[in-house]
């Protein structure tokens, strides 16, 4: 409608707008009553800044490195499923604007777009594979074989989701796939059309594995040469767990909301869970990233990175390719922003020093 | 109107447009400023999980036993007054929904169904009485035999309304039964009609005992066989006397929040309560459940089991014995959601250490 | 308008529908953006019960004595200003109520009636007579000449009012008295009008002496048999002061939220003032008292009695002399009931182990 | 529209109604989601007032020294840019209404009004220059002379916006001076008219040096006989810096939300920094300063005078020098009334021991 587009806020309006109903809801909400989905963002407005002056900020560096990887920036795409229902051009569109942003895009593998396409379209861009570890473990390892030899840098396995979260939303619109999208990864058929019953719901159910457990994760390790990441944990003790069965990263996420609600925020997961891991492997989080200001205290709380997920969904709902391109964009200069008026000049340089509870007294 | 009922909030908006102005607000209402029924809900906002993940929840037990009998969940039925009023059937159709639902019925003494009638139709089934004692001593004596003939397995004493509590909307709406409805176990006559003055403030004054005293406790235990457990304890040292006189199990509750306005909620009261108790008996609680993560909060704070007043009314209304069926089957369900999210595959995997204090810096 | 008048703040309701826009204004607000007017109320709700059962409630005693005489209830009635504003009746309805409710009524000097009908009217009742000491000291000891004289039991005199607090609404009013109403006690004339001043801050500058300290409490002690209570405390020091100076009570009070903005409420000064004081003279305390519960509250952090203010006002605008005792009648309900329900049957049982804070954890 | 105007938020109303939409909502506005803003103001209202009485309050000072510099109240005119959108007689009418409130105003370096006609309307009253260290040194250097020679008493050098803030409302209304107001201190040109673009945000990184460091204020030290201070300080460790760089003052301030958000606010910096610096040199405070009861918040917790920075802006656009100057006058008469009704008559009075933070238990 020719509003400029500024903040994240302004594509989620827009997005709001061009998107429908149905689909709008799928990506919105969360689990329930969404109280962890308010979580999410309400903890990033627990932590201030107490910032720093005079430090010279002319030169600026917001690039890192993620699982030894050049990143433009500390924010990676978290996987999300069913793209072609945001845009025509789907998965594609978002690992478009990965590239051209030199950040790392985890496909979802719910995706209705393949991974052959999707590997072949950006040679020689990091890019992750999210993995349902499924019942048919003949397929599940296939797919990590096909992962592998297309060039993916990570699998990310999910491990929140043994059950599908119930949102509500899509069990009153029936929520499916219309006919000419499929899920291109998974194959199956996910229709909805029954009021009263998620089409996803039944499609994850008959599919996703919920005897899930930590011989899973030893044994996909054993299986690939890729570093393997768990995607879902919320306790310390969890993420050491991880590390002692060798994976690689964890990403603190609670699914943004959609899986348990009324579990606690990522954000305030994040601190036990640094403690754990105590550098033995990286630390990512997602659920709630927003503005530029969000990755910075993600950081100070010591995320190695943040993903986001339905920022890019409102970016791609509203321009494809551009829109999450600028997505990314946005969120580059804001975090660039944030660190010039914070005096930190370089990924490094931000520590929890710079953050302070909001209302505490005495300061905290 | 065909709406989906999905949750317990859409059943007590199907009942509130079902019911009367006067039956609805006689249910829903709480004492005075309705601070404590607001309380009771606002209680469990303020536990979050911190679920486990990579446990194997493939095969899941929410069944539990209360004082030595079999429940399929940890949730009972809490005794509440006057069924006729939501629907002809009465006390009989939630008698017959716990039944199928294997869980307790605890009939309250302000029944407006026979205790045989409920004792005949489903023979077998653990149910409990719920009494007030009276200033007929006599009359007491003999509901207590009479509830040991008819195979009731415990008395549940209420001990938090010497007095009725003040609830404005019984007082402004002159409130009464019809003529066609009857106290079927107390007897005596509650009718209203009075604008200003509350007919079930007039009867309970007239006949419940406010002189009741632990010395009373110690009486009822001496004069029947059943397990007598006192409902209304807020206070650990009381809990702590309730054990001394003999009582095997104590229901942390407020009525509902229709007694005593201003008081705790009943699930900040259950922690000091249990840890008085130390295991001497068994500790319920009641009062603003109404998610499975209500219930698994209130176990993981120390509760045995958890009992559902205001829901069962709402299913009732709605849609007879099937809406309390399907108000303990939707509880039941998401119980077992959010133990499978937080990695619990059975009622004693629940415990203290899945919940943090919302907002709490550091973690609680 | 035919609505049953249960609550205080039904009376409030009744009264703002009732009086002119001017005098409701007047008495309803509080200073400048009226935060402290707010929080004394508020800090009542920062408080619950954590009651106690079975203790057998049927013999209730709420009576205890102030300053050693008898009253039917720890409730007295504050001075505020101009009753006739509210009622023809004036402050004879007021002192009127408090005599049939056995309670002792505060006089104000800024009465709208003489001291001497007051006095006349109900013989043998104890009352008290709020001072401020005025610039003419002559005609201050006259005034207290005349309380003794009267058979007024206590001087209160006012400290927190230096200066008078501004109050927005008076000052776009030009709050004044209309010509057929005079100040029989302290005499002169205070008109209004003049939108942008407050007449009764421009007859309060001129009476009231703004150099009032520690050496006039001194005096004034010296030259009365009368007990004096100083009304204005905050600081635990003030208190501990007043008792050096002789003063036989202190009134916890910031004069309803009217003079400083922004101070804190009254009920969150009393435990330190309680402390200070440490039995060595009577702690009283008022703001934003308008339930039974909060009676109960005040008393439990250790005030002897508590006033109130507004709701005698709301009961005499609304119905002169008996809407004012229906106020205090309803309180003394409701003390009784919070008292029964909290396992309390003598205002000597009231104590610190009844009340925690809302919301904390761990529970203090 | 004829409204008495008795506070800074009648001001406040009253320019928003007077002001053009595109600079009301420059000068409203903060930085993104206006957290700190709304922060500056929240700030005051964490803490409440513990008043002492009968200390005699009919003698008051309120007066106070600034660098050596009398003043008749501690609130100084923060510098703030381009009066001349606000009124005709821009920052001349601003001077004119400290000079004659006997305070200091500090004039912005982005003023619509020369410096030497600053100086030369009101001779003999202390001002400051406020100063952005410009890209161009020697231009830099050149104001530092000027403002020495000009009689400027202080250099202010602001130290948190080595970039401008992202306020959106100035992007979306492509924010400019219209072609006949000019900046007359820094010159260039500052247009406005592209949606999207801040001709601000423009000018201001063209001009200002981002590389600003503490070498700088170094240098500014050494080439100046002036007190240097700085403003824009939120860490402790910031403020012990400015001292042994030679700073004679900071301004413990964020700019007022205009430049990072999400910074704690001001006020909740101000004890680290009064702490750090342990009283080697002035520190001042702004942000949020609407009412006398804030001043005294702000001494009591360490400041030795405060700065408005809207609030004057509002007066100069309702009326011109007179509505400056009665804003000057309102802050005095509130401060006036909050020392007296706490007990205070000298500014050296105001401590900490006069405040208690808001519904904290125990108390703060
Ligand atoms: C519409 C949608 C679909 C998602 N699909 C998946 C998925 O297929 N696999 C997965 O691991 N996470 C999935 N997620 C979770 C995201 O990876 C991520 O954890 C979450 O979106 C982060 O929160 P945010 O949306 O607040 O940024 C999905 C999230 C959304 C909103
Ligand atoms: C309409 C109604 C009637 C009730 N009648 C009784 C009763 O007769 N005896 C009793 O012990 N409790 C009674 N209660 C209290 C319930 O047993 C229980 O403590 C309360 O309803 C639990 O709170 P909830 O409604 O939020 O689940 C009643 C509650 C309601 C709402
Ligand atoms: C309209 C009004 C007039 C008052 N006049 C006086 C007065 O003349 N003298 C005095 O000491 N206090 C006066 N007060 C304060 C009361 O004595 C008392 O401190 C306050 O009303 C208690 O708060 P509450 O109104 O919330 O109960 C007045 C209060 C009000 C509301
Ligand atoms: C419209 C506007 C313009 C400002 N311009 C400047 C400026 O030129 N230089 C500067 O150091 N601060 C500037 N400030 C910040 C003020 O000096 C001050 O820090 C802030 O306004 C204080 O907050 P307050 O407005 O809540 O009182 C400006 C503030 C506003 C509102």
């Amino acid at each position: 409608n020719g509003k400029v587009l500024l903040t994240i806020d302004d594509y989620f309006e827009a997005a709001k707008d061009k998107l429908q109903k149905q689909t709008y809801e799928y990506y919105a909400s969360g689990a329930e009553d969404e109280i962890t989905l308010r979580e999410n963002r309400e903890a990033f407005t627990r932590w201030l800044f107490r910032p720093r002056v005079l430090v010279g900020v002319q030169h600026q560096n917001v690039s890192t490195s993620i699982l030894g990887d050049y990143v433009s920036f500390p924010v990676m795409i978290a996987p999300t499923a069913m793209h072609k229902l945001a845009h025509p051009d789907g998965e594609l569109a978002t690992a478009q604007a990965a590239a051209a942003m030199h950040t790392i895009y985890c496909l979802s593998c719910l995706s209705t777009t393949s991974m052959e396409l999707i590997a072949s379209a950006f040679p020689g861009r990091p890019r992750w594979f999210q993995l349902y570890v499924l019942k048919d473990r003949t397929f599940t390892q296939q797919l990590v074989r096909h992962a592998e030899e297309l060039g993916f840098r990570a699998l990310v396995v999910t491990v929140d989701a043994p059950r599908l979260g119930r949102r509500w939303c899509d069990v009153r619109n029936g929520f499916g796939l219309p006919p000419h999208i499929d899920l291109e990864i998974l194959g199956g058929i996910l229709r909805g059309g029954h009021t009263g019953e998620s089409g996803l719901a039944a499609y994850f159910a008959a599919q996703v594995d919920d005897s899930l457990s930590w011989k899973d994760i030893a044994w996909l390790v054993s299986i690939t040469k890729l570093p393997v990441i768990v995607k879902g944990i919320s306790a310390g003790e969890d993420a050491a767990l991880a590390v002692q069965h060798g994976c690689r990263g964890v990403v603190v996420s609670n699914h943004g909301g959609r899986q348990l609600d009324s579990a606690l925020s990522s954000l305030e997961c994040l601190e036990d869970v640094v403690n754990h891991v105590h550098g033995r492997c990286e630390v990512f989080l997602d659920g709630g990233v927003r503005r530029g200001s969000d990755v910075f205290k993600a950081l100070a709380l010591g995320a190695r990175a943040v993903l986001i997920g339905r920022p890019a969904l409102w970016g791609l709902a509203t321009r494809g390719a551009d829109g999450v391109h600028h997505v990314l964009h946005i969120l580059h200069e804001e975090l660039r922003q944030v660190m010039a008026l914070n005096g930190c000049t370089t990924i490094a340089d931000i520590n929890r020093s710079y953050l302070r509870r909001a209302g505490a007294y005495p300061p905290q």
